[in-house]
């Protein structure tokens, strides 16, 4: 079992990752000690797949378990769906002492945690991912929350899982879009703190998409654990060096926000953002020729929809205009010095609008 | 100017209590080196009050600040109240490096400190007090929360606001009733840790109701506050020594339910939780005669409306019950050894109940 600890004082937890692991968590949580109620949340998807094993490990372990679904999709990431959900967990009779387990995806995980983070001020929770976006980055590091009519992820905090239980099987059942819309973030990970990765990337991409070697495929999803856990072990709160894991998802959000969202994956958008960021990188003189050639022959292997027509560069730079209003200090953006070497820079609105026309005209990444 | 530290690591914060401090809450709250926009949260009545002052001088001080008045009383306290919210903030252009500040009592404290804590993920937040309630007990300690349909105060969070901000002189348009409510809580931090503020208390507490001495009053808040600072500084999170501060609230809480909101202010029924609360503990062989005597005749002081005919000690009891569900281990109580000392103890059934009757049956405290 390859276990990654996230360094956060008293918040600290750790990430256990292993083939097959998904029937050991009735014993992994029960040695936390809880002794109140456990609630499972998932969706009407991944309970009926994982949801059986999950409960029966719980209860085989002597805990009162219970599944508590929500519809799938981004929808049941509203305050609605979380004042449900306190309204059952309420009846069911979860008290502080007691847990909640997320079971599923980014918008089980962003929920669940959400619900747990404001009920009786503060409940317990372990994250159990099941797909490979939400394995190698939304559910490490406790950002929780629903969307608004305004945008998403506005409603929000920062509460840490007790514990991440990972079982890589879980992915047999994940569409392979999917799967690659992770990677994309796996991508990021490497780029922002792991040449080593990197490398190792560059050779097993595919192999992993296929889920190859569970063995190998679970390495993976540790190098990835362990570079967001130790950047967010340094700033748990986003105020200074947790922003680079923003690398490439300023013109992702965009993207995504402006072709109405459903058109593209979270990691189908971030892999025009990375290319967008590395054009941009370049353009600025901080990432050589080379460098850039060799990360966009990877971010090329990707099977990605294109750009829709309708999407043009103002909707984009509009996005960004927002995105700046809510920093007092301008637009400060994560570019790239070399693979694994970050650097923050703030750029002028003539800079990014001239790669976001080059991005739109297919000059920089072409499919 | 008296300055109270809460001893919280980097959540750490100080109270300032002054006359006319409200005047000054511009340059205080300037000096905490806020960037962003500031939303000042209030209710009607109090915003018709003291808005004018706050909002004038936190444009004196530079700062870009607008007024947010939610609707008069405890409905208030709602998930939906803060979904309003959330949108008018958004809107306003709140952002991670502006600033909520409450104005108010208990219900905007809570209010806004539960939409600060989960609004961007965490925006900062400043509480100025205007009722004695507030000032000696709500507005420290980071409690923030709203109610649901199922119960007061079930969804929250803890959320440290970054000042605490009192000035006495606002309690000159606070209703006489209000004030003794506020006063329940003072004799609460005494009894639970303060000997010599007990006894300052037993000289001064009708100069403070008609606040006779701006300056005297002010030291008082200072008591009430370093007491609380103390306690939170060593359990924020209510795991251990925290739950003394809750000397008093289990048949406080009991009465204002069971008798309906609305028929007791918070600090009259907690004044007979504190007289049951003292009888259980004389029962025990906890505190002697003497003290239970000083105690109760400064209980005697408040003007308080009789318990309704209609409570009866079962709907009490079942109060409770539901209390002790919520926790696995069972029902502890904070009793009293002397004054300034508390013991938590498990308490059976039928000890509680039985002084539960003499407190119906008007044996307890006579008025």
């Amino acid at each position: 079992m390859s276990i990654v600890r996230v360094p956060l004082e008293d918040r600290s937890y750790s990430i256990r990752i292993e083939p097959g692991l998904l029937g050991e968590a009735g014993r992994l949580i029960a040695d936390l000690g809880i002794r109140g109620r456990v609630a499972v949340i998932s969706d009407r998807t991944v309970s009926g797949l994982f949801a059986k094993t999950l409960i029966g490990a719980l209860q085989t372990a002597g805990l009162e378990a219970s599944l508590f679904t929500v519809p799938d999709g981004e929808t049941s990431k509203s305050l609605s769906q979380a004042e449900k959900l306190y309204t059952e967990l309420i009846r069911f009779g979860l008290s502080r002492d007691g847990l909640i387990v997320a079971l599923g995806g980014g918008v089980v995980g962003d929920l669940a945690g959400f619900t747990a983070a404001t009920l009786l001020r503060g409940i317990p929770f372990v994250q159990v991912p099941t797909t490979l976006l939400s394995q190698v980055d939304s559910s490490v590091g406790g950002k929780v929350g629903v969307n608004h009519s305004l945008g998403k992820n506005l409603i929000g905090c920062f509460h840490q899982p007790v514990l991440v239980i990972m079982d890589p099987l879980t992915l047999d059942t994940l569409p392979m879009r999917e799967r690659w819309s992770g990677a994309a973030e796996m991508v990021k990970a490497a780029l922002i703190r792991d040449a080593v990765f990197f490398e190792r990337l560059e050779r097993e991409l595919e192999d992993w998409m296929v889920l190859e070697d569970a063995g190998r495929l679970s390495e993976a999803l540790a190098a990835c654990c362990r570079i967001k856990a130790e950047v967010v072990g340094r700033d748990e709160r986003e105020s200074g060096l947790r922003r680079i894991l923003n690398f490439g998802h300023t013109v992702g959000h965009a993207l995504e926000s402006a072709s109405g969202y459903g058109v593209f994956r979270h990691g189908e958008a971030l892999v025009y953002g990375l290319a967008w960021a590395l054009d941009l990188s370049r353009t600025f003189g901080l990432l050589g020729e080379a460098v850039f050639q060799r990360v966009d022959s990877v971010l090329r292997r990707f099977p990605l929809p294109p750009i829709p027509e309708s999407v043009d560069a103002e909707r984009i730079v509009e996005h960004f205009t927002r995105d700046k209003k809510n920093k007092s200090d301008g637009l400060h953006l994560v570019l790239l010095n070399d693979i694994g070497r970050p650097v923050i820079r703030p750029v002028r609105d003539f800079d990014f609008r001239e790669s976001v026309g080059r991005l739109l005209n297919r000059q920089i990444i072409n499919l």
